[in-house]
């Protein structure tokens, strides 16, 4: 590499958490660092986009020398603002988190964190999304901030496959139980929803969210038994969301259309 | 199956949609239909679940005898509560749209209509979104319509691999150049970012969303491909986001842990 890598910092915690601030300092030392980040909490944001009404994009002094912008937009709008109006280059490296909480297993789907990697995966930016197993405000990010440290320069280093990016998970734990990091596989895991339903001043029905975490999968390859036994887990990632192995099938299909 | 189908159907372009009248017209002899949908448009919500805000859900009359919920939720959103707070036993089939425009290839991430059916998936019901090729409020429905029966049909009669559902996309095109469906991969496509920005009043700077979709992939297997010749593409999707590919690979690194 003939200059210094750059490198793109996104969170769906919003440009002032603490994690995305451990995270850039953690990795500031290794390329110029740009960080494009929600200017305010958009946790369970999934891949949404905001196509109904204009985003707004402001340069913050938030980190000093760095480069920063706050963005009123989900994840992924700020990692395709970055693109189109920040950036002067493809980034080297796109780092998004650190998350507040896990997005292990099946809360893939549902984080904010881990689609504005996909969004740089899109756009052919080697990326990851790194995540601490604690939701608390005041997390302890010191063994994230040495993985996130770790993927970046392996990142930097050797690249990643083409359409594939990181999806890594550290568990909450102290630094002499903390055995290291694991490749793993997504574990068969779900939510079952418990919505708690209450009734307003005005007697009407409102249902908040709520649900219980079930891992259907008993494997010792999975990001849920890494985490479970003090591993940090790294789950390669991809877009194509193609189930191959069920195109025979369907081919056997026979859609008939009536008249 | 000893009692009639139970059919849930959602969509992320409102309850009030032509596109979803038109696919319960479709499918409401096959199976008692039960409908859960947003009570405005949530296109481009991706796999947002609302978790900072209460969410509301009503009972409406808009489907005389069908049994019709609107909730202020996201299509992932309706899903969940549907499971919890509306059905009496899991459905035999989920239907999400029909999508007023297409959610082939890499849209299948921002759509809300594709996240209801993964939604379905991850909760074990057998489950298929489909989206017209054409944005407009007063689209001709009556292909899709055809096809979503004829797929409703086949999975209640035949069920879906585990993990897997189905994203059927439907050509703008007249009855009589329209070709029958084909069981296809995801493109490699993506989206070019080209934001269009705007000052307000004050004279400060805001951003919409826009851009140019380009499809990378020459493959004659994919659903663009099946769709640019006048095909339905039938790509069977699936919520395992592992890259397997990838795993030896990652294997090979060498992560460090500084001290």
């Amino acid at each position: 590499m003939s200059q210094r890598p750059l490198i793109l910092i996104c969170n769906d915690d919003g440009i002032t958490a603490p994690g995305i601030i451990a995270l850039v300092n953690a990795v500031k030392d290794l390329g110029e660092v740009i960080i494009v980040a929600p200017d305010s909490p958009q946790s369970a944001m999934g891949h949404a986009v905001t196509i109904s009404k204009p985003l707004r994009m402001e340069q913050t002094k938030l980190y000093g020398e760095i480069r920063s912008y706050q963005c009123s937009g989900t994840p992924a709008d700020c990692v395709k603002l970055a693109v189109d109006k920040v950036l002067h280059r493809k980034p080297d490296l796109l780092l998004s988190g650190i998350n507040h909480g896990s997005n292990s297993s099946i809360n893939i789907l549902y984080s904010g964190t881990m689609s504005a990697a996909m969004e740089g995966a899109i756009e052919g930016i080697p990326a990851a999304g790194i995540s601490l197993c604690d939701f608390s405000y005041d997390a302890d990010f010191s063994i994230a901030s040495k993985i996130a440290r770790d993927v970046a320069k392996n990142i930097i280093q050797n690249g990643l496959p083409a359409g594939v990016l990181l999806n890594v998970n550290v568990p909450k734990v102290k630094s002499d139980s903390f055995k290291g990091t694991r490749i793993c596989r997504q574990a068969l895991a779900k939510w079952e929803e418990e919505f708690d339903e209450r009734l307003d001043p005005n007697g009407k029905k409102y249902f908040w969210l709520s649900g219980k975490f079930v891992n259907f999968d008993k494997g010792d390859d999975t990001d849920e038994w890494a985490l479970a036994n003090n591993y940090a887990s790294i789950v390669p990632v991809q877009y194509d969301l193609t189930a191959h192995n069920a195109i025979s099938y369907l081919n056997q299909w026979t859609i008939k259309h009536e008249d």
